[in-house]
């Protein structure tokens, strides 16, 4: 029942601090036989990393994945698969001078108020650099769904402070050189280098909007009560730092729809539409599962802010670390790996109960 | 690790079926010594329990809740608490003719495709008559919650279809006879009232928000990765029946947001605002705990819809029965009762690793 | 992670006091579609319950079971199973005088120093009549491992005091009209009932060993470091009420046993002996799994006996309810469902992990 | 729900292989604001490593620690502890002529049968040397203990093979240069030596028991059911690599006791005995907790066996890599460890339900 553990059959502990020695993760219950090596995870970790353009945080992180467990001659044992993460660009004095106050928006305050204790070094345990083990957790996720299942797992910002990208194309979102900020419309790119440029310019950051899809799962993964498969991915996605709202499906504009716009009609060839995102009584139907998450606006900005410092007096803080202006634009990656996460452990979950192939045709 | 539990330490198994013989949850890890019987408990049932205004379903239960165990004269002995809620208005009948079709929306479908085997009366498991053992469970936690710490947890209907309605006090929403709809505005009843008679005579539904206040949570409650606060109340919100969306605080308005408008500055005399509602890095701050919720408009409908029958064939379907054309009408309640659980499991978890009375000031 | 939880994926929860309304458990995770009726329950219940000779307590409980939930047209759902047992015959008078005094091996005095109250009526929560939800359960448990996997679980009393009672046949344990003490020989039956009634004369009460076997476990069912196999059955034992010590295999004989005669060897036909007790590693190697425990003499007891009351005042406490001499007696279908318990939740764990029917060929 | 986790509240997450990279856990759940740094590990490390004697392998592991998150400037903040211990004298190629035979005894076969893969280095997930990481957690747990409550927890070899050691003085055990075996009587010594001598001439190996105590438990720790602290204790100690049996207090003794002898009577002054081991009804009274093991021989031995080859053929297996002829000698740093694990989770799961500080005086 550790805290720090996501999944409940595929299980992945996480722990370390930004400006400590390391970070990393134990995934329990991968199953046996898969062939798995550090490069498989690489991949997507790379895709998260620091310092890939100049409109996220600059801090330089090679996010260096090494395997300490649990795999032999390339493939899965069925054991626990440790995976270490090396920090190396830790600069703690950047953070000296806020070893003492409070920054708005920002876990300082409710930490020091839990623990008694503080880790003043950059966000210590809250910074989004904890996304990373999760991140090496869910490669392992994805591919082991796509093997087993044929499942993808696709993510995209959606919205970038006011400008909405809607979708276009899953190809544009690839584009990993021409689109720094995982859009799904590459003509978008140019407006937003320049949202960016002035953001930075002016000492703001802002919020974001990512959409993930996972296509090709089977009906049947979940649970009817309280486990319930958009529960637990609501559990995961608001899990992620800075994300403040989760929707599945139609979400939030369900609403103001009628019963008969809503309800998705069936048939015989299908469903004729998906308000409900993939997900009907915390179960899956068989449709893509489609989760949007609302990311607010980091809280370490240059402008000066209100605050207090430990004593309780009034002071006026500006962060001059390096910060991402909008931590949104690298959570894309972060968003899929725990959908995939909660994806697998469900799926672990269903075939330990009904036993028969999830995805093979419906029994009776 | 049973997928029909919720929380960790507090623990709430919830069993049962809308029409087999009862349904009911045990409750464990409850603090012994609290006063506690069965007229705590019934009060918040009967906010919950249907057919109490013409624009709720007309199914008559009285919910009658019985303590099986785990107090002795009128105290929590420490025991697991189990409780029993008879059903007695069953009428399966009304169910008969959709045993081998699909109801748009509804969970028949991926109910079927994972079990092989289905349930036909009313919702079965998937019934929002399941709700009712979560508000009995909550009502434990809400009374300990209120002796051992102050807080307290209300909720409201903030928005009907499209009719938002603003909060304007607390004393409206319980105004409970004047008031069948939760809502926070007194004002707003009549033409809330003629908007339901309308859609109920369309024989459509519709969709609601409902949002949640806890006051007086102390910080410190809380984890920073995985079992975050706020994760925690995602998975609870979002494993309610027809719940969509969840959002903490500014949600999804986060994502236009400015760092410098979103992050919520501090003074000595306290936060200056509360965009993170109650939140920060997944540990409460001492502020309100501010959570609002999409529920999707019901799918069980008098409308034609098509769908498929069990062979997958193409059928017409309209559902008769007694329903809620709008479930987030009595949803209020249900809100608040997962609010409370998730809050209590958290408040132990606390005090289990830290120790000091949860709302002690900060050590150190 | 609620304390009155047995098993990981097959979860059973259990409620209740022996002076209070009802006992009970809900059995979640179990497989859907299983044929299962309250009769199925009751046999295993039956075998259990007081009453049935003059060698064990004279309460007459009719412990009939009550399926609530989980059950539709008889057979599993694969949603949580509730099962409701009343008590009926309680007699609280009985112990009255025990109110404020501590009975000398009893929990009495661990429960008051945890919890601060006291049910005192019987044993409250830690009376042998807990086990009887747990029976319950197991009888869900047994069933599935015989239907799915051709697993036998039978347990019989090995000792009863000082009277070593070596096996014979399980068809000797089966003959419960000849045979209320659950032997593997019925030759020793006059010598136990001779043995039983002086015990009772004095007033006293004496210890047992009982053993479980279970065969036709297929290999590959556990984990490798802590939630061992072996590790999962000692904790449900060790769990039982009265149980002081749980072996596996060869248990504490193997502390003077050469490797060379401890180590079974395996031939083409199969292993040349079972030392193992069926489980290497943590793991089941598909021979049978062997368990032996050592259940305590009841600490009720008419002797006189030294104690203190909860002011802390010197007592002397006689106890005149109505207990069973050797709790060991009917606890042979108790570790029987324990055991049955632990077996499938792992074989859940394992088809979860591993996937393939546990049981097949080996892989590669 | 991670197999390879120990613990409810307080828990350890272990990893790793014997000849893969690295082994270690991820301790979560601990206090925060604890003095802890490697030293403090690494001691409790020391006494368990190999190669300090001739009467234990001699792989030579120096089994240094590195903590890798958790800690800031020496104390704990209340975030998960990581642990890596590397792997350093790895010769993997003393196994290679075991690749595809199973030892007698050992797990090579059993993790066949379930991973369908193997690891055939060493004894890869099954080595004891996979102990070493719950050591390095226990040595925190043992800290927290001494620290919060004054808890003491020693163990001692009481029986190596035939020989049985009687317990004389904790002072005795602590004299790690005089006494390799960890017996409580320097006297016995030089027997141990020449037995162990002609017992490694001979090829064999043999089994041992080890005692472990805990004093100044308080009243209160465990749970009525289920998860009672002496199950828990049987799990942990049932879950040490080659442990058969476990028995609390007067353990299989008690089957021969009357009640009126193991009823352990109470004056004023505290309890006359200890034969319950210090739990009654699953719950610490306040006097020692007093556990026993059984470890069975090592299973890799010189001598020749039959077995099979993973294609099903009859071999003779003979093993000649460094092993340790009795596992028993370097256990009872490991039973100490588990011990001490298992009394710190149920600490924090009594202060979580019932808040006083444990060990308190009972109230009302």
């Amino acid at each position: 029942m550790s805290g720090s553990t996501l999944g409940a059959l595929f299980c992945v502990t996480n722990f370390g601090e930004s400006h400590g020695p390391a970070i990393g993760c134990v995934v329990d219950g991968c199953p046996p036989g898969m062939a798995l090596t550090a490069a498989d995870i690489q991949r997507d970790l790379d895709l998260r990393k620091p310092g890939t353009s100049r409109h996220v945080t600059q801090r330089k992180e090679p996010d260096t994945v090494e395997i300490l467990s649990g795999t032999f001659e390339g493939r899965t044992t069925g054991t626990p698969i440790a995976l270490l993460i090396r920090n190396e660009d830790q600069r703690s004095k950047d953070y000296g001078n806020l070893a003492a106050t409070f920054r708005p928006g920002h876990a300082d305050y409710s930490y020091w108020r839990k623990y008694g204790v503080r880790d003043h070094r950059g966000g210590g345990r809250s910074s989004a650099r904890l996304t990373a083990p999760t991140v090496a957790a869910g490669a392992i996720a994805r591919k082991w769904l796509g093997e087993a299942h044929g499942v993808v797992v696709r993510g995209y910002l959606a919205q970038l402070g006011e400008i909405a990208v809607p979708f276009r194309s899953w190809e544009a979102v690839a584009e990993r050189e021409a689109n720094p900020f995982f859009v799904a419309d590459l003509e978008a790119v140019p407006r937003l280098e320049a949202y960016m440029d002035a953001l930075r310019k002016s000492g703001d950051s802002v919020g974001a909007r990512v959409n993930v899809v996972a296509s090709g799962v089977p009906a049947g993964w979940g649970e009817p009560v309280y486990d319930r498969l958009d529960a637990d991915i609501a559990h995961a996605m608001m899990g992620i730092n800075a994300v403040k709202g989760v929707e599945i499906g139609a979400g939030f504009a369900s609403i103001a729809q009628k019963g008969s716009e809503h309800g998705d009609e069936i048939t015989p060839g299908g469903f004729l539409s998906n308000h409900a995102g993939g997900v009907l009584g915390g179960i899956s139907t068989g449709q893509d599962v489609v989760v949007s998450i609302a990311l607010k606006p980091t809280s370490s900005i240059r402008l000066p802010r209100r605050s207090i410092d430990q004593a309780g007096n009034a002071v006026v803080v500006e962060t001059h670390g390096r910060h991402d202006p909008c931590v949104g634009i690298r959570a894309a990656p972060i968003a899929e790996a725990c959908l995939a996460i909660v994806l697998m452990d469900h799926a672990l979950r269903h075939r330990a109960q009904c036993g028969v192939p999830a995805g093979a045709a419906p029994r009776g």
